[in-house]
């Protein structure tokens, strides 16, 4: 491996935002500016769009306080993009590269912005432009492979488990079914993530369904009907990629289906469509009164003052890790590996080959969900809890004894 | 006025529970065990259900402990109830409160509980067992007459405002149109705080729709259209609550279309409907195609480590001030005067008649709403800010110049 050489450096932010991805921003940065071999380091707004547009800013003349701000604040700061550059795109990129003497490419994202630093590695290689491209991760799904686990994730997890925490006591409070729809895509660790907060054998949520175990209609509400003969209430976490039993999204189904009613204006596409039709399900086959429903959105991404201290300490560090590996190697994606559990957790970052974590996604191990295929095992309690952090303490009196 | 009688006392909790009502609960609580004319302290297990069927715990053995957790808690601790109680009700309660010698009746809750304790308070004069009944005010909504603001309030404004700041980054990180549609019943007030996270001028929300406003389909797309075609993007917060220019609530007209073309097993009066209906709205005229729309269902009224400590301090103060009144007067409600603003900012409470409380509600007053009845003016944000607190200092690099 030759020499780091004196030259620009770039730096990205692919894909969906989370809370700790300005963190890992920020890391880059402040590294960047240890190594003389990096002479300036510029931000892309919008990502390979900004790349391509001939678009940045001077990452090296934010104040230190700025940096900070950023690096607690959510969403992408120098924006993001989901365009998936293909090899002409790329050769545009390089023609930007070359006139700004850009020869560090660091890109935070997901296994999408994986492949992307995968490929412009390799169009640098043909075009004879020698480039350091590094990939540090993020994703609030947490379906990157190799890794441990990755930033974003934490935070998002932590949002999760309280807002269940909060909507079991609200259910408490007034019972009935309700319903919640989270994020993840095709895995289900986010989900998985709203048992976190659950203290006792009667706390919700009462059963999860991941997109891991395809659950028929009749199941689900077969499960239901016993957690709320049982108990007079249930809460419910659903991933919005669950699947039916033939392997199919539910969201796609329901979509299929209003499209093909042409019921005037209403859209069923939108983010509220699976709870609804959930709940419509409850209320209209188990008849119960009280059935309520909620999809959380962006929220669970981008909230505010809401990060998790370990996501937030990680990340910075995957960013900083990104750039000392750009020193010495061609290339890579900075992962993590679990040194302890517990109260000893902790991680140790390695590099790893672009194309192990390019394209391809994870989903949860069979030993994190239970043999119902309705919640979650003690394991994968372990697995997340040191991510997440403290959960606030909550207090129900309904359980202390009549007098 | 007789002296304070020795007796028992109960504390329920009514209505849609908050971030604070069980501050308001402790408050009541550890203000009674001061006062020796209060025997026992019973707290109703569901409101006014609990009472009529005797269900009660003894809120004066709960250790100091757990009254901070069950403080900082969201959602009503002992239980919620929106059974509006008749006259043949409350005298079935009165029959349980006589046996126990239940002569101090503290009820926290909005508009209706207080029309609660003011039919209480009159059915047992009416059977001639002197009661004490005093209202302590709750409410997300903020919608209680002669109050200068609801303790409730102030927390969910808090969790929108953060929302929205969150909301607004991600926004301009992956640019669209995003709606976000808020609680408040028939008042605007907690979408309004939707901007209180506002620092510059093309921050988000850029347009805000309150139930005071009627708007029309066509004003609405071409409000979006105009902050898109400037910014390129657009966040707008919607009131559950809005109407139609003829008076009639957007939620109940979709409604009533939904039922009327009967198509299948798609409900539409879950929480999505509206969100999911104005998003179509703006993608199907507006032709813009990254339109998401989310609905912040009960997270903004019960996310557990997310009090306004403004909030939380009044709500407390709340409680034990009801108790204080309880020792000299027949009944009244607990209101808060505000005695100055910005960083004068400070409360005095004062007794009011239940009749001045009960049954009905107000709305945002005009000098908060702008003349094109699409945003809060500055009076508003200088009347809610000190209710909300700090909010999180938040960075967007965009802005910053290109090099």
């Amino acid at each position: 491996m030759a020499n780091a050489p004196k030259a620009n450096a770039v730096v990205g932010q692919s894909g969906g935002p989370t809370a700790v991805i300005n963190a890992s921003l920020v890391g880059v940065v402040e590294e960047a500016k240890k190594h003389p071999e990096i002479q300036t380091i510029y931000g892309a707004i919008h990502a390979v769009a900004g790349m391509v547009k001939d678009e940045f800013i001077d990452l090296g003349k934010l104040s230190a306080q700025t940096l900070e701000t950023v690096a607690v604040s959510p969403s992408s700061a120098l924006g993001t993009s989901r365009d998936k550059p293909d090899a002409a795109y790329c050769r545009r990129i390089m023609e930007v590269f070359e006139k700004r003497n850009l020869r560090y490419f660091f890109y935070i994202g997901g296994n999408d912005s994986a492949n992307t630093a995968h490929i412009l590695n390799t169009v640098a290689d043909e075009v004879g432009f020698d480039i350091r491209a590094f990939h540090v991760p993020k994703t609030v799904d947490n379906d990157l492979l190799v890794t441990d686990h990755c930033p974003g994730y934490g935070s998002a997890a932590k949002f999760v488990a309280c807002a269940l925490m909060g909507d079991d006591l609200d259910n408490r409070a007034l019972p009935g079914v309700k319903i919640d729809v989270i994020m993840g895509r095709n895995a289900g660790f986010l989900t998985a993530a709203a048992a976190l907060g659950k203290k006792r054998d009667d706390d919700g949520p009462h059963l999860l369904y991941l997109p891991e175990r395809p659950v028929s209609i009749g199941k689900f509400l077969s499960d239901v009907e016993a957690v709320y003969t049982k108990l007079g209430r249930a809460v419910i976490a659903v991933s919005e990629g669950i699947c039916d039993a033939d392997g199919e999204t539910w969201a796609k189904k329901i979509v299929q289906t209003a499209e093909k009613d042409q019921h005037g204006n209403v859209q069923l596409s939108g983010t509220g469509a699976l709870a609804d039709f959930l709940a419509a399900q409850v209320k209209n086959n188990l008849k119960i009164k009280r059935v309520r429903a909620d999809t959380f959105g962006y929220l669970q991404r981008s909230f505010p003052g809401f990060q998790s201290p370990v996501d937030a300490d990680e990340a910075r560090r995957c960013g900083r890790e990104a750039v000392k590996y750009a020193m010495t190697q061609d290339n890579g994606s900075v992962a993590m590996k679990r040194t302890g559990g517990g109260k000893k957790y902790g991680v140790e970052l390695f590099r790893m080959e672009l194309k192990n974590v390019a394209e391809k996604t994870k989903s949860m191990p069979a030993e994190f969900i239970n043999a119902d295929g309705n919640g979650v095992t003690e394991a994968f309690v372990e697995y997340a809890m040191p991510l997440v952090g403290q959960l606030p303490q909550t207090e129900y009196l309904g359980r202390y004894p009549r007098v």
